[in-house]
């Protein structure tokens, strides 16, 4: 039985005088953090800010690069991009939040790529590889947060990097573990109580139901949740209720595997 | 008598598609680059290059931080920046690149500040202190270079900084030790062969002659050439001859003092 | 007696996924606009949203040039511009929205310059004429928005530009005509029927009451107001309501003028 | 018989302290300039001053728009941008030259669309109505400039906008109209007198031969030439040399087509 499960989001995406996000009340309910590196979304002061933030509320920091597009907010896939350029501004961000996790008396402990490269990599093997190289060069003790199931896990699988599995808690699985696409009506689910009980089900029997009944062996090791609405919050809210309820507890997955390890 | 003396310039300036500098001819010239790191030139790709050129070239690598202006290229004062602010900035380049060195299998040695940021701060000894207070933050092992005889070296003295002292080769110097205003006519040196005989004085005898013929006493550690300009290569080049055929050797200011700490 | 006012507000300030602004509820209050132009907010879709929706409410709209400076919202002080280069990027911008305006179906009425740039200007009246010959140099027919009693009132009176002089509605004025300045305590007028008074009787008698009680005369053409924070709105509101509830009609200066013109 | 043709390159390229490209001499050879608009190149600056020597040379000026990517040249295809964003960009970018050129005492001819987003448009017709519109919401007397046999000409003769229609002088066709591959062998034509003796053949002929030695009815109206690298001019000038030698002149379209108007 599981004792343990992380929740990450994304925070500090503010921008200079634009405010996004509800990121105090997130704080109160994640235990992991991907912090955007000014790509997509972030500037320096407000990574520091979220640093000492997350701090204060012992939640662990990620990195959380992007594309260089800020005006869309890095959701608009790039084609064409050189693959060292690539890697470099990945290796940029991520030694950008770290040196500023750093002066806020933290470190960051993992990665998760943000948006349309996230997504690019989830269906692009070698592109994960360019990117998950990037992360492994900053530091080997680095985990990359990926999408179960796809291409960015067996990138990861292939490198050897230490790596954590994702689930969304708001959105439909089709049966071969793919999301259902957004386009469909049931794509997502809006009710709280529904996300919480499909997460608990996901933690206690590392099965996440798909949409047509059949159960898929997904082990999760972190539960991604939102924070743009007062509905996200109250699903994140009602995750978390739910899972220490059952008597799990909600901490950063750096030490939930190091406990794996140890018990291996 | 001085045996080595570190030469630097600024490298890796080229954006994108644009190219500037003479960076390949500079890199035999010169014992230290001062990279730029994206925020007033340079971006992560030109980062990475950068630091492998200096890596086959045996060049030591600093961190070169501006103001986030690139069409301005950094060198207009910006003023009403909150410090928290410039502070997280500096620490966000001096990270990206020092992960960026890193992916090349070295490490940054030092940080010198660009344009109106530098001058900014070598008036306002305040801006000083959150800058070199950045660099500490970052590492303690981290020298900044500071012009010599300006607020910068008293902010770097008082924070008890690692700390290497510039000199500027084709500049003529007050009574004072300030640079002469471009506005004045003699303020540049563009004699490459009058340049190089100045600097050996300077290595020699530890003082620099003002243009009114008085002796200031400023012991030189690194000497500061440029590269925009067939003129500049030239002069970069005479110096480092001159200094050669004197038997001094062009060596990186770390290496240097490390030689002499280890004398005390 | 005055029949008709004008009553100004910064809109379109979002960037991207970024919100700023209660712009649905000035709309209702104001009869001009100062529509950001991409440079310190604002971004090309933005901006013919908030074109259109300025036709819908029949609001006249303004471009509201700013320094390029989207992190530091235009608000931070850029020393060292070339002149030559702040003129082309305020006729860029100028001309940016006015492509826009005309897209939505109607065209900019005037310029007023946003943030550091206005102030600047307010103290440099050459760099208040090199913005201004920018304007005219888009079109004869624009107006600009001077802070009145101010270096940008007197290059406008020099270039013959046609005018419109602003006042603060929740400012403090000091004897002199100049603004108490934010550091003293109290600069702000926080109560919103306070600021609908004193707006009242400027309109009514051509006279601000300065802090010592002084009268100043300064005929206002339009009334500046702001849109960040539930105050702001009150105190819009509140001075919209006052005044035609006085008779008083809240319109676009453009008209007035217009109106002023045909009865010469 | 033909006795004028149009030839146009790409000008206004730098950036802020970058220069790019060859703009003095090309300035001599082409009758037409696309002039970058600031989102891949060029600032607001650098296009008053391109406005300006266009002026000086007798050159007709084209807008230029690209994708908002300055380090990547807008040579990355962006995909998942809202169509009223790119149209609405458009605008942005053409009415904001249209003011430059106007205060540089000109204006602006025609607009022809930039790397990867004129790509795009080449394939995809819905995309090449979008930034046609808004060219024709500037103004309805703008040309655009398209590859000749693609969607953009389709998509300009579905809307009836004033077109010009371009052919490559440095590319090989392939039976069906298209260019040759770069990945192919012999996609380009690096010999000068070669790229001139194809371009002389097709404007007195109104045909290209494709590279299996096809005939291809292209009537051409305006031809591309490059500027970057000195192998680019020589085409550039090859072309222009030999065509005034056979009697044709070269100039802008736009009188070109005033022309051809007033003969029918």
């Amino acid at each position: 039985m599981v004792n343990y499960i992380d929740i990450n989001a994304d925070l500090g995406e503010s921008f200079g005088p634009w405010q996004m996000g509800n990121d105090s009340q997130l704080l109160k309910i994640v235990s992991s953090a991907n912090v955007a590196c000014g790509f997509h979304g972030g500037d320096p002061l407000q990574m520091y800010k979220t640093c000492q933030r997350c701090v204060d509320n012992g939640v662990a920091i990620g990195a959380h690069p992007g594309f260089r597009d800020l005006v869309g907010f890095g959701r608009r896939e790039i084609f064409g991009c050189n693959p060292d350029e690539l890697k470099a501004e990945a290796i940029y961000q991520i030694g950008a939040l770290n040196a500023i996790a750093q002066s806020a008396g933290t470190k960051v402990s993992h990665v998760k790529f943000h948006g349309a490269l996230a997504n690019m990599a989830s269906r692009d093997e070698e592109l994960a590889k360019v990117l998950f190289d990037a992360v492994m060069s900053v530091s080997e003790h680095l985990y990359v947060v990926v999408i179960a199931g796809t291409k960015q896990q067996l990138a990861a699988e292939e490198l050897g990097i230490l790596m954590i599995k994702e689930i969304f808690a708001d959105r439909a699985y089709n049966s071969d573990g793919t999301l259902v696409s957004r386009a469909e009506p049931k794509a997502v689910i809006w009710d709280p109580e529904q996300c919480a009980k499909n997460m608990l089900e996901a933690v206690n029997s590392g099965c996440i139901t798909a949409i047509n009944g059949k159960k898929l062996e997904i082990v999760p090791e972190t539960i991604c949740v939102h924070g743009d609405g007062r509905e996200a919050i109250n699903i994140a809210q009602a995750i978390r209720v739910r899972l220490e309820s059952a008597g799990i507890k909600i901490r950063p997955f750096a030490k939930q595997t190091i406990r794996n390890q140890s018990l291996n």
